[in-house]
């Protein structure tokens, strides 16, 4: 918190008459004026008494991290009870118990990523978990993948706050702009529906629902104490709903990467323009699995596209799409990639393009002004695999989602145009 | 080449006389002595003249990295044979055309990778890939990841050189305990089958087949003219004769880093060890459709669990199996989870444990410890994704495999369980 946050803060501590250098205080009833959140970290049995003061000081908010509330069963339920009775009594809102708190970089708050060199820069990427390790990673893994974020909260045993109280929050937030989730039970299915129906036709809502088998929903019952309940009905909440799946961690940061490109694919037919021959192939299989078309391309396009790479590269087996360009001087490598993207994207709903071209300032430019002319989605992926982290993050903060792996870009793409129908089907 | 191989180098080009500040030599001929290999560049039609040249020198092996041959159809295919007539008719044999190469790091011989950084360390695992881009993504990525490599072939159009006759040499060479292959098309079945049989009993042959669907089929045939065939036979291939199937690169990479574990799981019987209640939820979700089992943990090992991390943390909600320990503070990390794990290794055919532990020296090697006492592989998942990519490397290099999410590892774990039963079975 000290590397970011603008605010006052005041550690409050028994114990102690200083920490890290900042005045600490026997209780949170002796801090001068008033508090506006209260970030808890004692052991359960005090968070009652420490919810008490709060209350009487007028906390609006609460973070409580302490664990050993309704995860641990019975006993722990009748602990969480008490301190939520507490708090409503005062009026206190409660985030948690057992969970990491939240992340709102344009304020420079943060309980969760305890990672230096994190800057505080904010975006429009909103975050809500069930899990303290899904939040950080998703921060982390994220960030490191071009995502900058609005607001990230993990809400862990959901006492008071629900996570569907913080989608009606975030679906008002102007901030935000897409909403992921890691979800592992909800408690008032009915709201959730309503509230993702709602949402999902102005913000998409991507949801990685964890406990969908029999010990995995031993394991979440134990964990935030979440009746994970029947999957087959939640995946229909969330089909419903419009809401996007993910499987996984991942899949989920996949998906959010993809959700960033500002145009969305109004078909599944897609052009695939690769440096890579095995690019081409491993995409054709892809696609054919995810219900995504390669269609082969008009005869005068095919001639365009010959037309443009001539005496630049030796041989040209392929251009009906999947085309592959099999290998372009470094030299002229940006140049024909942006051409040859403009003149299919003429032909289809969307373009992966896979590439060794270095990922600059200029080629990002370039691509983003075609998709924003054609307005459909580049997707893009670096064949070299590890020595374009700063491009990879530079392309997809700009709204061209890139991936390691063309199965992956495709996973996302084929859901985009998912969400796409989802969209024009319940339009009005 | 010139920043690690350790043999003499001679550039033939008939414009140059000095090339990098060596000595250019207008044809192969005019090189003083003896010359073993040579790396062709030059356009297509060139090639069977310097093969010819090559012949009369009696070169033993020709890497053709030029494009232009079979892959662009049948006049190609006349190129690649009055090629590979001219080869045979002096003992010269081919790698290629349309590849890119060779990566032999112990001799420093390296064709593939363009990266200075790349040490040339060896190690044990091998590499046959009809594709430029998998091959160098495969080494770059698996380098980043701990593994090191013994020999890497890219081996094109395999106009004279094939996978089986590569296969067969690997069988063969005793630097070499794993085979990892990316194929678009056999040309051989019959003597495939035959080959991987053989070989899987004593090397696991990692295959990730493309070319699996129709369209996928069709960009295979233009990439390097494979002719695909029918993936149900090709499976079936596989199957019978012990290889693991890769449906991409990342599984590809997950699954050698997995086999680099000395041992094999005897059973399905799984021990889920967490720092995360989501890495637990997340881990039993990924096991039922898996096919691995999470098994209840007798209740004198959950007492002998509770003992150990007794008085460090403060709750346990679930001990039964995933094991989730909430978080333990830093100082008592490595010792917690080395005990832990080797408590449930007794019930247990493989642990899975997810965690914080800061991943140095003392921590890997006493996990290997463990390990080798146990005869039971244990998989590790690092709950700070992106900060230890060191540590990460550190760990897989010394046969504790370590992923980025529990599904990752847990997807490898089932496929060394099926391998761990196909042994037993075809055993004798």
């Amino acid at each position: 918190m000290r590397s970011g946050f603008k605010g006052k803060l005041y550690p409050v501590n028994p114990k102690e008459s200083e920490i890290m250098g900042l005045r600490s205080y026997p209780s949170i009833l002796d801090i001068p004026g008033g508090v506006d959140l209260v970030v808890v970290s004692v052991p359960a049995s005090v968070v009652p008494q420490v919810m008490s003061e709060c209350g009487q000081k007028g906390v609006k908010f609460a973070v409580v991290h302490s664990v050993g509330f309704s995860e641990l069963g019975v006993r722990g339920r009748e602990l969480e009870n008490e301190m939520l009775q507490i708090a409503q009594r005062h009026g206190t809102r409660i985030i948690g118990p057992n969970c990491m708190g939240l992340y709102c970089p344009g304020v420079g708050l943060n309980t969760i990523v305890p990672r230096a060199s994190l800057e505080n820069e904010a975006g429009s990427i909103a975050f809500l978990g069930q899990s303290g390790w899904v939040s950080q990673s998703f921060i982390e893994m994220g960030y490191e993948r071009g995502l900058r974020f609005s607001k990230v909260v993990s809400i862990g045993n959901q006492s008071d706050l629900t996570i569907e109280d913080l989608l009606e929050y975030l679906a008002a937030d102007v901030e935000t702009k897409i909403i992921a989730c890691y979800i592992e039970g909800i408690k008032h299915g009915r709201k959730f529906l309503q509230l993702a129906k709602q949402i999902s036709r102005r913000k998409p809502i991507i949801v990685w629902k964890a406990g969908r088998t029999e010990v995995g929903i031993r394991a979440a019952a134990s964990h935030t104490g979440a009746l994970a309940g029947n999957d087959a009905v939640f995946s229909a909440v969330l089909k419903q709903g419009g809401a996007i799946t993910a499987q996984n961690l991942e899949e989920l940061i996949d998906l959010v990467v993809g959700f960033t490109c500002p145009v969305l694919p109004l078909g599944n037919r897609l052009g695939v323009l690769v440096e890579s021959g095995a690019g081409a192939v491993a995409s054709a299989d892809a696609c054919e699995t995810l219900g995504l078309e390669i269609p082969i391309l008009p005869m005068e396009t095919q001639q365009e596209l010959a037309y443009a790479v001539q005496g630049i590269i030796p041989a040209f087996p392929n251009r009906q799409n999947p085309i592959d360009i099999v290998w372009v001087p470094p030299e002229h490598s940006a140049r024909i990639f942006l051409l040859c993207s403009r003149i299919i994207l003429n032909d289809v709903d969307a373009a992966l393009v896979m590439a060794y071209t270095k990922l600059d300032e200029y080629f990002a430019t370039e691509l983003v002004g075609i998709r924003d002319e054609m307005e459909k989605p580049i997707f893009f992926i670096s064949c070299d695999s590890t020595m374009q982290q700063t491009g990879v993050s530079l392309l997809s903060k700009k709204g061209i989602p890139t991936f390691t792996t063309p199965e992956r870009a495709l996973k996302v793409l084929s859901a985009m145009v998912h969400y796409s129908n989802y969209l024009r089907q319940n339009d009005g």
